[in-house]
């Protein structure tokens, strides 16, 4: 059997999910897709010789009978409508972050998802598919180093357009961090506070960056967060876990050292893109294969509404420089893992 | 389409390729298999809830309608006869090596295949699908570091039983790397030398432990290979190249770095197992999604017929202590890469 | 021309320093040394065939017209009064932290030593002599990486005794941060705060360890300090800087990486001694020298004061949770660098 | 007491000793110089401020009743004269590599100091010195891993002048490891075999660079030198030690890791003096201490005369291609260890 896809949106990341599922997984195939402008849909499709529907609206793609499951590529603010409609229609839908604009948003479609009875929502965080995370929660999880007592984790991207602002340091970046530590600690935020060191001179104007986050978990655990969004030397995503008998260093991505010009080194992730793009494969290649099951697993509806609530209250404490609680609701036994 | 596959010989790794090919590998299922005990393979089958056929004749296997590909995992002396029929049947063989047990046998295979007209077989050695030994072999194909000059191996292995002979450090485990540097450097041998240092308190009485081969290419790059299958410490095969710009190491596998203990470090792997698992499982999948399209790529049988003639001239370098001439043939435009 | 020291206190530290004169550096000899216990002081001094005087009270060894310079090494509440004398004497004292218990001690010390005109006062601030420190000292100041953003140290010690209470993190452990940190960054403290993480289950009933603290300095640079006295696996003491244009790592000192019993890696150092003996010995042999020239170098009484107010802020941050002001005075002229 | 040192040859190394003395070292002065060029003498004396004596004939220097000790820093050609003279005299005297241009030559000065009765030369190899060999060493002496079987160096240079020949590449270059691994394994060589793998293009004509040494010791422990002198990124020794029990990698030297530029890495030393100027002052200050206690330790002249013999094998294997025995007679009790 092979899955049914449905794309909402062929922007860049859309388009990137579609060169994904022809070129790289298995086991799906692209039926629909849809897009504000017509053309472009057409054009996409043919790029990658799709015999499939164009539609404008993302609910035809939706409710078309042909389509098993939905990516959702589309616009921040419409993904909320789109996983809301695929839940009503009971398919399979994979949605890029957000999965809300608003913490509000999200847990509407944590409630219709909790009402239709069944996990329906994969959020768009890839890093739980990353084997670099992956290596270092298994370590942690033999208990060989004893309980997690602080993490601190680094977040470097070599540099920002100038659309970037200090805000979207935790809603957009650090937003990641906020995910992926839910699932490496099995722990959830009591407090968070946005520390604000000396600017560097690659910031645009009005750009906090670097900042320095830390979060206090229930179980008391501290999280720190080193973000530098314009750290000019690449891309760098780092996690030490100190535990009680001892600290383990997640891994980075295999690279060749060498020892040539004067120099023993090895090549630092570009971007983004380098840094997770087996990530991102295996994590669509687990909706398809879980879809085609039937099930929906990986990060839930409920994850992406933790991850917007704790942002909020980052956006709380970068204002104020406080130290604001997180408040989390309680999780409902439906996402308990 | 799904490939379907016939395997010769349940034993340890052919009840491991059944597993792979069932719980790990897309696009196959098993229809078929043999072994000299028939109540052996029908256990095999009924362990991985296969219903398929078996049969106590390899060629049986091979002859069978239903199978479109063939897996031969059987004892060593057999493999040039399943090989043959194979490709008389004109079906995709994957065999594991050796090839067969004599270079002329695997010069043979080598007139059959060619006489048929296609390629019809990968030999089963996954180093190259390692992603260790790729992100090298990308690293060199740069040119960034100019020409390879001298390359370094080290196969390290932690123990071995008391069957392992001399010999067998270079027919069965240096094969490995009489094969994969033909693949890093696009080169062929001119010279073979054996050197036997010191002897391990922990070689079993007569078997000289560690070795270490010179091999001469005929572009006049030197290889040499540190070979000790009683080190203790863990399964450890490296490479560094030496090149006129620079010298590149090849990485190992991600570990998770700790400090624990006294000790900054990380874990060794134990096995050959461990450390080429996720090859094994490349090298087949890469065999099944060739199969479908209907050619056969990675490892040939000229590749094993040159590894064969190789570890033929280290035997003799061996017992002579001489440097020893390879004579490889020229390698047949079929076979040209 | 050889330097006539006396030692005031003949504890495990002062005999340190005694067997480090005679047995590792050069350029001196000790004359005198004192102890409240008259026999202990005899008895250190015939252990290493000294033939010097043995008093009660260090002053007489402050007022022998035999000793040309001072090693301070009796208890802390003592020091402050043997500084005075020896500047007093306008001899090159020596002493060890803490330069006085109290910030008002110390500052009766650096006005003294003001009055007298010249510097006299050497404190036991060892780690600006540590090579792992003086690379990286050297490397922020090619400037190659740019401004210094955020520091993040690390000091954690294998484990302490159940004398060892959570102040002491901050006035006994800490402390050698709060010295190091100004030395490495030109730079000093404006803010402080101190952040309790998950207690290990090591710690001893009501010690709360680890601790982490955020230094603000006067250019806005962030200094984390991750402090956890019951690491279990070592001591070990690093320091990351983040920089404008890249990250520099303090190197650890010199180990031979070994792979065996399946690991890869290489020892940790056990405890503050190893760490740091070479240190102890160039800080030595640099007042040493230095007397001998009738100059003093290295950590001042400026540099004891501050770390000392320094700690007296991180106590209060510590009882209150809050950020707190560090408010430290101009440093002099007469101090400047 | 200080010892007065004079210097036989004034050109870039003597000039370097005489810096090494005056600015770096302990417990000498230099009361004395030579060199062909009288007026060079005085410059130099002047320059460093010196109020010594200026000779053209260093048999003077030896001669004068001032001179408590000699070093030899003239032409490789007059070494042995000069050796001789000081033993004649009874001073002790360090005597920079080669120890005479000739086997016969060393052994004439092993012959003259054994007459003499007691040790009074050093040889000039430093590298036993070397913090990170030693490191190497003590690891080694524990035991730990077991008996050494292989001993892989890597002796690698950014560049050679157009006076640089394929023979000295054994006979100043691996000479160094000549003598280092007989210091390091407490053993002797029997055989000696010479590889020229592929040229690289930076090579000048005639020059074979790499060269590959394969020796073997008495205990048939197999040592494997890795000679490249062009090899354009840096200077670089290396030694890993495989045991019975695992591998032990010889340390580089301290250096601050940095992530910058796209690179994560470190300064790979620039050249030999960089790489070993420590040792180089830790040897002359380890010859001035024990001349002023009236002994002499480190490098013997027995050292001197083995490395040069085994130089003499290695130019026979060089040019033979065959393996070569060395034929290094019994080390005397008089140089026992
Ligand atoms: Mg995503
Ligand atoms: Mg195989
Ligand atoms: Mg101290
Ligand atoms: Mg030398």
């Amino acid at each position: 059997m092979v899955l049914k896809i449905g794309v909402i949106g062929v922007g860049m990341i859309g388009q990137d999910h579609i060169r994904r599922c022809i070129e790289v997984l298995n086991g799906c195939e692209i039926v629909a897709a849809s897009d504000i402008n017509l053309e472009h849909v057409k054009a996409v499709l043919k790029k990658y010789k799709i015999n499939g529907k164009a539609y404008t609206e993302g609910l035809d793609v939706i409710s078309s009978p042909d389509v098993d499951a939905i990516i959702v590529a589309s616009s921040g603010p419409s993904h909320e409508k789109y996983v809301l409609a695929a839940i009503e229609a009971g398919k399979p839908v994979f949605c890029e972050k957000p999965l809300a604009v608003t913490a509000e948003g999200c847990q509407r479609i944590v409630e219709a998802e909790m009402k239709a009875g069944k996990r329906l929502v994969q959020v768009g965080f890839m890093r739980s598919f990353d084997s670099c995370y992956r290596k270092l929660k298994e370590m942690l999880n033999t208990r060989e180093l004893g309980e997690p007592l602080v993490v601190k984790c680094v977040h470097h991207n070599s540099e920002v357009g100038d659309s970037y602002t200090t805000d979207m340091g935790i809603t957009d970046s650090m937003v990641h961090e906020f995910d992926i530590m839910r699932w490496l600690l099995d722990d959830d935020y009591e407090t968070i506070q946005v520390v604000s060191p000396r600017i560097t001179k690659y910031a645009h104007t009005g750009v906090q960056d670097p900042q320095l986050v830390l979060l206090r978990t229930k179980k008391g655990i501290l999280i720190t967060i080193d973000l530098f969004v314009n750290c000019q030397y690449g891309y760098d995503i780092r996690c030490d876990v100190v535990c009680e008998d001892g600290i383990a260093y997640m891994p980075s991505p295999l690279q060749v050292q060498t020892r040539t010009k004067g120099k023993f080194g090895e090549h630092v992730n570009t971007d983004w893109r380098e840094r997770f793009i087996v990530a991102y494969d295996i994590e669509l290649q687990s909706f398809i294969d879980n879809a085609k099951n039937n099930i929906v697993m990986g990060p839930s509806a409920w994850d992406g509404f933790i991850a917007s609530k704790t942002a909020a209250a980052g956006m709380k404490a970068l204002e104020s420089g406080e130290i604001v609680s997180v408040n989390l609701p309680q999780c409902p036994s439906f996402y308990k893992k």
